[in-house]
């Protein structure tokens, strides 16, 4: 069904779906851009793409399934510039980090008669280092990648949002795809995954990054010291790491539902500091126990 | 020198000591005793002790080496049963987490004319999950084992605190074992070593009890949902599997640093939130950016 694959952005996750397609046996052209030309230029070198488009637009036109695969904002730009040229052959998905934004742009843009479709997608994969060059076949194993809708009943409908039969076909042997490079695949409201997402990966980021600034604060001119940490401090620390450029459209566009995850870390955080001394701090431990123990 | 070792407390980091000192080559008895006599059982089934003790005591006695590996509170108490019946030619040592109460309680009752030595560690090694089943020969690899002084001058003293010149022999000795298992070491007057730990230690796992407990709140009742999480959350909550029982006597014995750290944390995390749609959100992340780089 889908015959040629325009990848725009051959960062991590775009160069490793890539790289995934054709390991499991996708056979069509692999076509590849992005704005920083020694992104695309390392996604060819490592076969995740098979060709750079010179002109990503005319790419486009020429594919059918074209993957946004970069920071939020980027994705709705280019939201913009494909949604008066592409038409009911095509379809438009991506892999946001949030998708309340992208969902109701992607209805408002696409999902029209004589309009191509587009499908929200996010895959719950990534490493605090992207970039083409940490690319990996693998990096889909076992993860889940939820495609999301404007509604719940758009959620539970086959084709939502009256996309053209053609790019609701395409949108099934996307998710076909996506099953076969080792996805679980999850629907969603848009404004739930958001809510979601701020639980089991904003909160987890903006904490490492938080306790990351602080060490270093009170740290950092002795680093020798930090050496001293084990296992445990690499970890907590890990998603230090990670890009403020990918995380400043998580923030813009998330952030009410973040704001209201991390102030209730900052009351649990107090409410556990003012119990150091007493049999409070046990339920503390016996409920972070029960986690993923349920 | 060290002809004999007791280990007393035949958990994680007892056993795994065990099970290291005969890796790298320790040829003489390695006795063990534990409260919990399938713990014992456990590290004498894993070849980590030669026998269990029937009589810590009389074991104790007919040892050169006594190793406690228990929590701090259980610690002090084999302290005060120790210094009565042990003579300068014993070297008491341990492995708990906290250094100040141990270190003088370590001068108070050893390293005085007609007592045995003690001289007080703390290996940056563990595993969330406890038990002389998960020992490891290779636990402390790359790890950093900080003994500890009461003052600074004591730190930079060959021989601190009056120890009989046997005591010091055999501490000499324990530090080349330790070496000879993998770690580097490192001295540290007690009061900086329970500063350092509580921001390298102490305040990633009660962070991650905090953030392990308020998900548990929030998402346990769902734990599909918390499948969506990867790695990044898999790693921020490891340690919310951590046990009271150790976590309560590093509580109790380093309160106010912990606090303080867990203060300053919320602090940072209030103004991240506030800044999530502002430039200071960059001056956080390239800050935790430069962790470990410096």
């Amino acid at each position: 069904m889908i015959e040629r694959v325009l990848i725009l952005g051959t960062g991590l996750l775009g160069a490793s779906t890539g790289l995934a397609l054709r390991a499991v046996g996708f056979t069509g052209p692999i076509i590849g851009w992005d704005k920083d030309s020694r992104q695309s230029a390392e996604a060819l070198a490592r076969n995740a793409i098979d060709a750079v488009a010179s002109h990503p637009l005319a790419a486009a036109e020429a594919s059918q399934l074209i993957l946004l695969a970069m920071p939020v904002f980027a994705i709705l730009d280019w939201m913009e510039q494909l949604a008066p040229i592409l038409g009911p052959t095509h379809l438009v998905t991506d892999v946001g980090s949030t998708k309340s934004l992208i969902t109701r742009t992607g209805n408002r843009l696409f999902n029209d008669s004589g309009r191509a479709g587009f499908l929200p997608g996010h895959p719950m994969a990534g490493k605090e280092v992207g970039g083409a060059s940490q690319a990996d076949a693998g990096l889909f194993q076992g993860a889940v990648w939820i495609f999301t809708s404007e509604s719940a009943q758009d959620s539970a409908d086959e084709n939502p949002s009256a996309m053209s039969i053609r790019s609701a076909e395409l949108a099934a042997s996307w998710r076909h795809w996506v099953g076969a490079i080792g996805c679980r695949t999850l629907d969603l409201e848009a404004n739930r995954h958001d809510e979601l997402v701020a639980w089991v990966s904003h909160l987890p980021q903006f904490l490492a990054t938080a306790l990351t600034a602080l060490l270093q604060s009170e740290l950092g001119a002795a680093p020798e010291l930090t050496a001293v940490g084990g296992r445990a401090l690499r970890e907590m620390t890990r998603l230090g790491s990670s890009p403020y450029s990918m995380w400043r459209d998580i923030a813009l566009t998330n952030t009410e539902t973040i704001a209201a995850t991390l102030q209730a870390l900052e009351q649990r955080l107090a409410h556990l500091r003012e119990n150091l001394r007493t049999p409070e701090l046990r339920d503390e431990f016996d409920l972070a126990n029960r986690f993923r123990k349920g």
